[in-house]
Formats: structure tokens, sequence, C-alpha cells
């Protein structure tokens, strides 16, 4: 092992005092002039030297950590947004620590608290059960949350951050681009409803059906066993599932909407198993707009979310707060989602089952 | 705020010294008394004492975090990957901090002084570059690689666990596979071939088809720009390029590996742009088996890596040696991969065009 470079020997290099070295180092150069800092600079790099950063996050209070919390990296579009927030965040010299709660919300908060003691300051949430009151108590002591995909809830007990699309209108969107194609049996293909992003999808679709003169049928509303894993990882599996159910039913759907794409991904396969062709006898809308959907055949429609703008978003604001140089009060940016037609929608056949 | 519990006020709780409750939280408890232990436990929980991770770690001299150094999570592969090795190191209690290299040594290298920096003292690198020099000093100095993915190269300086499938024997798995089939001009589809397992891939191809009495053509062998991005989040509209490219050719390939499902897909689409019938005009053989292998149609034929088991091993490994528990020599743990024979490969027809 090689002997350890201290600050001390940065400052004899550089000629200054110890504290001149750490006070560049924890960021207070302000006032230091530009030859000094080059100085400091050159000598760090000659000699090598690499600060402790639990010592000096013991002094600053904060690591240059972020926690990013999603349900699963197992759902390219989480995979997606974690790679969009850790190129923001490197870019403001921030690393990012990647967690996976499946949506459990005991396991939310052990996240949040092993994190709080490694000295991070922000976590971007990237998907949000319906409250924050297991986190109440780091909140008071300073952790700073971003939502991602969540508006402020009645339930709500403080004042976060968030962004993500309008949910209800993405559902809405869904829909009338369904109903517009004829379609009346439309079907609600989801994973359990435990986050506020699907209560709103779902509340948009019922919205849409009842303005157009339909009243839901509890029957064409999938979510899933009530028991059993909440993760992304069988979201296909799930959807399939889910599919054959509702295609199985005495009065079928003719369309559906599936939560995101990967369940609609599923609603593929689950048609395939039934010998039902897709968009002829079926119609699909998914969700997300991951880079799969130009794949599949037929190519999914879709409900695009402008996905590297929310990352960075939500990653500078974050980064603005722990940083104290956004200091506004918290905001809720609604971004507004886009219908992508591509071939898994067609108009409604007339020998299939349609609206009584 | 809330007061700050201090572990004074932890020892006053327990009746027992504060020396006391730091060794437990230290773990140095071994001589400790099952009773004390209990005291002090309940002592931690009833006061909802937390202790200071980054002071804590000045002490032990490592966090309870372990690195993981991906290509990139766009691939669903190592979303997959990095889900595994969370889970395990959860059930350690250990988090992980997860980057993303775009498969680029520098970045490489800046992650694992970041994370040294940090106190973490063991890093899983996902995809594997040509050599690890660039992390000599740091390895001296006491941290902990597991490569997954790659065996020692030649020009290593110095020895570390690995685990991963044997690259070579996949893709000959796949050639093997597709000349039982009658094909004969059978394409190499990947990106710029920078790793260790690209290389290992790329050497099954030619020696299978050598042994099988056909020299390889150098005009089948796609593998991308020469500059540009490295990552995966473009490697379908790679693959899609790379089929345009390769299905052009006067004399085109009637199958393709694709170094990846991701390409596999690309070359699908690739395929279908060009009016190509899978798997009656050309063959497909992708390999990972990423769950949506299954869902594309016609269902992706591939080789399948054993996921879970790689992950899982990888991080006790790792664990293992950070703890010290683990002291055996370095190894080289290389899995044996899986052809899944699907609906992508068939028969070379007739009419198109053979080995002259």
């Amino acid at each position: 092992m090689g002997e350890k470079v201290t600050i001390t020997d940065v400052a004899r290099a550089a000629s200054v005092s110890p504290s001149t070295v750490s006070n560049l180092l924890n960021g207070r150069s302000k006032r230091m002039r530009p030859q000094t800092k080059t100085r400091i600079e050159n000598a760090i790099k000659a000699l090598g030297y690499r600060p402790n950063k639990a010592a000096q996050q013991l002094k600053t209070g904060h690591a240059r950590i972020i926690g990013l919390i999603v349900p699963s990296v197992a759902n390219p579009f989480y995979g997606m947004f974690a790679r969009h927030v850790e190129k923001t965040a490197l870019a403001h010299d921030y690393q990012v620590l990647l967690c996976n709660s499946e949506r459990d919300s005991a396991r939310e908060r052990d996240y949040a608290e092993e994190l709080w003691g490694y000295g991070v300051r922000g976590i971007i949430f990237g998907s949000s059960l319906m409250q924050f009151s297991h986190l109440d108590d780091l909140i008071e002591r300073g952790l700073h949350l971003v939502a991602f995909d969540r508006l402020t809830q009645e339930q709500d007990t403080m004042i976060i951050d968030s962004i993500g699309v309008d949910n209800a209108f993405a559902t809405r969107l869904a829909v009338k681009h369904l109903l517009s194609l004829g379609h009346r049996r439309i079907a609600f293909l989801s994973g359990r409803i435990r986050t506020v992003s699907r209560i709103d999808r779902l509340n948009g679709y019922l919205s849409a059906l009842r303005e157009n003169g339909i009243e839901p049928d509890d029957d064409l509303i999938w979510h899933g066993m009530t028991n059993g894993s909440f993760g992304d990882a069988d979201a296909i599996e799930r959807g399939r599932q889910g599919a054959h159910e509702l295609f199985s039913k005495a009065d079928p759907p003719t369309a559906v909407f599936a939560i995101n794409d990967m369940y609609a991904f599923g609603a593929y396969a689950g048609a395939r198993d039934l010998g039902l062709v897709i968009p002829d006898d079926v119609s699909i809308v998914g969700m997300d707009d991951i880079m799969l959907t130009e794949v599949v055949q037929p190519p999914l429609t879709t409900i695009r979310q402008p996905i590297a703008e929310i990352a960075q978003q939500a990653t500078e604001r974050l980064i603005g707060r722990i940083q104290e140089t956004y200091t506004k009060p918290q905001e809720h940016i609604v971004v507004t989602p886009r219908l992508i037609v591509r071939g898994s929608t067609a108009q409604r056949a007339n020998g299939s089952h349609g609206h009584k």
C-alpha cells in the first residue's frame, strides 16, 4: 500500500494552509484568488490526493449522492428513467444510489433511512405510493424529496416538489382514441392499484367512458391478484393472465388499455394464446412508449411520457433543493402526454361483441 | 427538528457503557452476553436511535454499500441483473450503488474512485473491458472486484474473482443450431467489440464456422459504427441498421446471430422493413433470454444466461471478500449457457442464397 497523501501534504505543496485546502474541497472558495485555487488543484493532481468522502461528508453534512427509488428497473421504463437521472446527476457531480422498492412502503422507508444515514439528503421517488407519512420525520430533519408521477394528495401532510404526466388525461386520450374507432367494451388492464398514478389512470378511464354515455363495467377492470409480489418483473406474465381472463368472458372486451407497455406486451401474448389477431379482433393501447414498442408486431399504440425531460427536471430540482440554489415554493409540474398511434389499434370489427 | 438521540442515551437506557453500545454497532459483539445485546437492541429501538453511517464507516473503514457498474440499465438484461444483485445484497444488509458505464473505461475509473471515496470496498463489474489496469492502484489499496462476463485475460496484472457464461461456447451453440438447419451464410451482428465477452462471442462464431468447413466472410460481420455512443439505449436502432446493411448485400446472409436480444429485436425490425419474413426468409438467434423474447412475434430463439444465479453468486462472493469470510484463492466460475429454440429459426429455404 502506498503512503496516504494527506491534506497537509497538499497544503505544503501548494504553499497554503491546510484550512485553505479544506475550504476549496468543501466548496468555500468564492473569495479565493484564482491563482491559489489553481495551485491547490495542481497539487491535488500531482500528489494524487483523494479526499476521504466520509470525513468530508461529516463536515458538510451531506454526500454527493442522491437516491432514486423506483418500483423495479426490471421494467425498461424505469431503467431508462434511471439512466436519464444518472446523466443529469453526473453533470452536477452527483452519484445516484438506485433502489427497487417493488412499491412496498416499508421498503421505501428502510431505503430512505439507510440513505439518510449515509448522508444522502435528497431522493427521487420514481413511483409514488399514496402518502409519504412514513417519511415525515426524515423530511422534517431535512430530507428533500421529488416525487415522479404523483400530485399532492388530500392525505399529504407536507409539501414536496413533484413532476409527472397528467395520468388521468393520459388514459382519457387512450380511451377516446378507442371510442373513436367504434369500441364500446374497453377493458382496463393493470397490476394492483396502489399508486397515485394508477388511481389517476383508472379515474381517467372511468370518466372518459361516462362522458361518452358508457357505464363502466366492473367485469372489464382487471387489476391482478390481491396478494403476491408487486414488482414489475412479472408484469408481462400478469398482463398475459389478465388478457386470458378478460378475453374469455362471455361478453369480452374488443379493446384494452394496459397500465404500461409491459402489460400491453403481456396482452399481446394473451391474445395470441387465444387465437385473437391484433388489431383485427382486439385493439390494445399501452402507456410509456418504451423503446420496444416499435419492434413488437404490430407496433404498439401507446401514450408517450417524455421521460428524458421529466428525469432531468426532477434531478435538477432535487439538487437545487439540496444545495439551496433553488428555494422557491414547492411546485407540481404536470407534463402533457401524447398519444402515439401505431398498428395495434383499429376500427372495431362488425362481428365482434359491442356495447349492449 | 427532534432532539438527536446519541449513543450515550442508548447506553444510559441499557445500563451499559457507551463503548459497549459502540462495540455492538460495529460488529464487535462476539463475546457480549446475549442479555446485554438484547438490552441494547431494545434501547436502540425504543429511543429510535439511528447511527451516523458516515461516522461509523470512518471507524470500520467501509460502508455497507457495494458498487455495481453495468453498461446500461436501459438494456433490460442489466436491469434484471441489477435487481438480482440488489436482492442478494439486501439479504446481507448491503445497499447497491448502481452506475452505468456505457462501456467507457474512463467512466469506470471515475466511478470506482468515487465509490472508494465513500467507503465502498467492493464493486461488481457487470460488463468487462479488456483490462483492469485503470483500477490497479485501488485494488492494491483493498478494493475488491468481481467481474461478470469475463475470464482472466493475458494482459491482466492482478487476480480477481469472475463469473459468467462461457461466451465462446454460447455462440458456438447458436451457430451450430443454424448450421443444423442448413444455413451457411450466417451473419454476426454486434455493437463495437470492446469487451471480453464480445470478443469471446466473435471467436466462438469464427471457430464454429471453420470447424464446419466454412471460411468466415468479413462481409457478414457487422459491428456498428467506429464512433458514437457505446451504450445500450440505441441497441435496437443499431441492430436494425446492421440488419438493413446485411440483408441488402449482393449475397446476403440467411441467418443472423445477434450479440444480445436487443440487437436481435432490432434485426426483427430491419428484416420487416425490407419485407423479409422471420423465419421463412431469415433465421435470427439472440442472446440473454430477456423476458420479452416470448412476446415478440415470432418468439425469439436465444441463448439463455442463468442471470439470477450469476448475480447471486457474484454478490455473495463480493460480500464474502469484503467481510473476509471468504478467503480462498480467486476463482473464475464459468456457467454453461443453454440454447432455447423458439420460432425465429427454421430450415433454410431452398430459394434463398446459400453457401457458394
